[in-house]
């Protein structure tokens, strides 16, 4: 694992695995001991950490408010697998697959709430600071999740559109764990802010790099099978970017290559052909850059020292170059 | 209407009325505004805003309160609906059925979260006061869900195990409305906890009652088709009683009769003559009874004065007779 996450990631496990989380009824609260031990990367907790300790406050401080962040963002990924039938997540049975949909969406339920009551043990000036922010994003993820939904058929999404629809879904979550680890150490309303906008355009480059590596990436690297995207007709932005590039032809070749469902290598490669064709993997890497460059761009803004800045740059190419 | 509701029941309707709800994305915002239209006793915010009221406070200070309550009240009902399959809730098509499942799960999340929300407008200490009493209720709720879901498979269920099944899923929602109401009062820590056991006792009275009518009410009074339970095989405190007092073999058909699904009249008749046979009426009245009393007596304990218990007494009798 990386030396800069690691301070905080194997700390904030161990606080995890502290939390009793089981307890009556069973079947209401084993779904989300089994979510919250499936692992994943612990983005978002690791990041309020990082930040409320480079903001200059002892990051145990923000444990439970990572906790919070890491509960809202399982939660919604129970609720996610559920309306997208999907049956693995990080290599495992998916919630309502091992148990049943009308768990996934209770204990989906109750994790919600259980994310907010970590968030009780803040003093109350701090708590009613925290709280509106989370819940703000909270309801940007669904809104961010129904855009998703709504893309799925239509076929007039633009690009700006996109973007829209990633940030609500993923980065305002990311820039939300950092500006609440920022105000946990009592950071500036002005450094909060940056630091959102940091986090916010960061994630809309990961979020793009996610979409690149699907196609572009190798496997050893992207953990993922390459060409995911493209078998499920996923609007993602290098679709979005050929569309609004392609000749006539070109155009209603992708859009029928992307109305059938054959799961084989022929749809992947004719697609990544049309893609090519049209330098839509530079296109997409300017895109990233350009987040990228937003992101760093805002961060030096803040009133950090040089050093805690550095290390946030360090974080985000590392994070950029999937190392993290 | 009643008398004693209309005061805040009309006030809060206006309120309810006044807040722009659907935004974009529509698909998002448009289920919970039907749902909050729907109507039906809007007994949980009444109650939030008549304890205020009589705890002394301008009740118009308790709005935001009750709007969150009802609010999470709406959305339990949308979450529950999918779970238990219903087509028909106040008389009009449920959520997942006039759009679609996926749209009741992301809708009713997105309602927990502005649930949450409207209570952002009170002030820290007050804010810090109420949160924890919303978000420890809202759980309960959810677990008293899961309970009545497990109920369903099992044949062991005692009493009180139902009766505690019923304290969560109906009863603590009314008891944290009026501890609410109190609160933002500005009511005692006592007073509170009185007010709370009143509202959660008098809960429990009303689900009883509400067995009881599905059984032995008629139609005009309680509004429902009567015998619904018998023919959902519903484990109610009627039927819980009659398998606790009836001899073998009554135990024996009255559970055959519960493991079949035939919608007619017949079940219903033979089912009810078990029960009146083991004189399940008049024991499921002095439960209710039980119930009311315990209530009455500890709202006896409050500071209030005179009067203002006396609305209490009568706003309980009248619920209880089904008139507000």
């Amino acid at each position: 694992m990386d030396t800069l996450i690691k301070p905080y990631k194997d700390p904030f496990f161990d606080y995890l695995s502290q939390k009793k989380i089981i307890k009556s009824p069973t079947r209401l609260y084993e779904p989300i001991a089994y979510i919250l031990q499936l692992g994943g990367k612990r983005l978002r907790p690791i990041l309020a950490l990082m930040t409320c300790d480079l903001f200059g406050k002892d990051f145990k401080k923000a444990y439970d408010a990572a906790l919070a962040i890491e509960v809202f963002h399982n939660f919604t990924l129970i609720h996610d697998d559920i309306m997208d039938s999907a049956s693995i997540r990080r290599g495992k049975t998916t919630v309502h697959k091992k148990w049943d949909v009308n768990t996934g969406i209770l204990s989906g339920d109750a994790m919600m709430i259980m994310a907010y009551r970590f968030l009780e043990s803040y003093e109350p000036v701090l708590f009613k600071k925290l709280m509106p922010i989370f819940s703000k994003t909270a309801i940007e993820v669904c809104e961010g999740q129904q855009l998703d939904i709504d893309f799925e058929t239509r076929n007039d999404v633009t690009i700006t559109e996109y973007i829209q629809m990633i940030t609500l879904k993923t980065s305002v979550l990311i820039g939300a764990s950092m500006k609440i680890g920022s105000i946990i150490a009592n950071a500036s309303k002005q450094d909060a802010d940056y630091i959102y906008n940091f986090g916010l355009n960061l994630g809309i480059a990961f979020q793009l790099q996610d979409d690149y590596l699907d196609t572009f990436g190798d496997t050893s690297t992207f953990g993922k099978k390459i060409g995911g995207d493209i078998l499920e007709n996923k609007k993602t932005f290098l679709y979005l970017s050929a569309i609004e590039k392609a000749t006539y032809n070109d155009k209603k070749h992708l859009q029928k290559l992307y109305s059938t469902n054959p799961k084989n290598e022929d749809k992947i490669n004719e697609v990544t052909a049309i893609f090519k064709k049209y330098n839509i993997e530079k296109c997409t890497q300017n895109e990233i850059e350009k987040y990228t460059q937003k992101a760093f761009s805002v961060l030096e803004k803040t009133s950090l020292g040089i050093s805690e800045k550095q290390i946030f740059v360090e974080f985000g190419k590392k994070l950029m170059e999937r190392l993290v």
